[in-house]
């Protein structure tokens, strides 16, 4: 019988690699053949097809305490959920979401009872956005739950926003308020260790009920992309706010080749946000849970200067700042004058 | 906090029910409202599109402990079969295969070599069947390996096999052979009990060769499609075997409404599956491994007898029996004339 085990020599661990680097290095070799492959790896979804209506796809999975404690995630809401989170991919290409395939991997510890309301999120979720269930796989796993959502949907041609197609000069804008789904995630944690210290505690959460809204259960931007086709702008670039603004903007610069230049006091924050950080005891700043926070779901985008005016007056818009010439850093100018450079985790001053 | 636990009364165990049965329960209340969804849940792949040419879509997941044993997968062979795996759902359409999206959730106990010898895999099996990689997730997990494999085909409109379309009367085909696949298997858990025992034991296993590159590293029969569409044959219905030949048979009964019967001694089995089977202690048939095995992902389909000629002389191609009028069961003639009734897993005699 052959050893299948990897020597620990010449061991690269999966830690001393970040996620999107790993990425690279394991699709780096494989290269799209098929003339019906417009778009690969490397944005929210690929694009495929052949017609003036292309269709896009996208996968994403999660994994039970890695992505979700079922401490505090109802499955109703975890179903809703994960739909949610690749909705939020179809409508970061400025697509219309329409198709989804569920496959969930579940252990014993799950009954029936419990996969229906898992489903019954799922359903929620499809409804809202008129989105089908068309297909998916149900198989056991030897612990913990893991759910897989695959979605399609559809773009004509001419309005698809990839992350590479920013402008000097193009304003970025973002939609909602950034953040606070990262305050909701900080308040279940606060309030599961006081729950597990007691279990006759009874957390008073109704006072956060907008941040714990926004965590557990997101919205996609299906909104804004049909506002932004109302208003005929096809943004520049886009991305959807799922591992925090930093995170985002780097991933337009790197694929536009170019940098940024943000306000942070333009960066939209809800009070409740603000709130809750003032709670926290490690000094938490708002603006670290915009910038790193993550599954906001916001989308991120730019547009040309020219279209300015049809989305000024819009509450749901946001313009946090512009885009900057190719070998400029990414970076937040602060209420003071100081400008600091974006890193994907964190953020350091520089000058 | 909430107590998110389900009680134990009023309880459905995840066993109490099949697959099949799980899954209709969780997706009946879900409708399909978009144009473009022709078919959802409840065949190989989803039908979507517009135009002449539709896309048929499907995901599948394997988990590890479940589906693999690392003991004896290298990580190269479960990347190509988990592509291979999900080409041949699409091949089960009668469509072409054109793209993949990955997603694999693995711990720290893989190093990045590790996934690199699984992405050769995936790519080996890619560059084969002339398939784009598109997209995916790389993601943690707290224990083992998962791999998501979603797969993206086309197929014009009147080339669409679905299960639902069988005719009284209609040819049974099956391609290649059948129970090879459950009898590498077989060989390779009887080897790991015996190394398990002592390790110093080192298994011959090259006279199993054919049945371990089977259950291994099996292929999906895209040149069964394409043969079919060079003779101008449209099966009336399709599936492929992955859970053994009974369970697709009766797939294709209750959809197309219909009942059927194929000959024992029709049912192509490869002699070294039935020289493991005489090797193994509990006097296993080999065509309980044909019938029962599964993991052969063979292309099982009928066609009108108007297409008799163009295939009678292929040898890839084998004729096992007829469909029978609806409300006649699924049933299997044995060479002496008895006539069993098939089940789903087993099989048991009637009269």
């Amino acid at each position: 019988m052959e050893k299948l085990e990897y020597a620990q020599e010449g061991r690269t661990e999966l830690g001393a690699l970040g996620e999107f680097a790993l990425i690279d290095r394991l699709t780096d070799e494989f290269e799209c053949k098929n003339k019906t492959t417009i778009k690969g790896v490397g944005d929210d979804c690929a694009v495929l097809g052949k017609g003036k209506t292309k269709t896009v796809v996208t996968t994403d999975t999660m994994v039970e305490g890695v992505h979700f404690d079922m401490m505090y995630t109802p499955l109703k809401h975890l179903g809703y959920k994960a739909v949610a989170m690749s909705l939020s991919d179809i409508c970061a290409m400025n697509a219309t979401p329409r198709q989804i395939l569920v496959s969930i991997a579940v252990s014993n510890r799950y009954s029936v009872e419990a996969l229906e309301d898992l489903y019954a999120g799922i359903r929620l979720c499809c409804d809202r956005y008129d989105v089908d269930l068309v297909g998916g796989d149900t198989t056991t796993s030897r612990a913990g739950m893991m759910i897989n959502v695959t979605a399609i949907g559809e773009v004509t041609e001419e309005a698809i926003a990839y992350r590479s197609g920013a402008k000097m000069h193009d304003l970025i804008c973002v939609s909602g308020d950034l953040g606070s789904a990262y305050a909701g995630l900080l308040i279940l944690e606060r309030e599961k260790v006081t729950y597990q210290a007691d279990p006759n505690f009874k957390p008073d959460l109704e006072s956060y009920d907008y941040v714990l809204e926004r965590f557990l259960k997101p919205e996609p931007r299906a909104d804004i992309v049909k506002l932004l086709a109302e208003k005929e702008i096809v943004p520049t670039s886009m991305i959807d706010v799922s591992d925090g603004l930093a995170s985002e903007l780097l991933h337009i610069c790197k694929q536009s080749h170019c940098g940024c230049e943000v306000y942070e006091d333009r960066i939209p924050i809800d009070y409740q946000t603000t709130r809750v950080c003032s709670e926290m005891s490690q000094n938490m700043l708002p603006v670290s849970c915009a910038l790193n926070g993550g599954e906001d779901y916001e989308l991120l985008f730019t547009i040309s200067q020219k279209d300015y005016e049809k989305i000024k007056d819009n509450e749901e818009i946001h313009i946090i700042g512009h885009i900057t010439e190719e070998g400029a850093p990414a970076v937040m100018v602060t209420p003071q004058n100081t400008t600091i450079t974006l890193q994907a985790q964190g953020w350091t001053a520089h000058e």
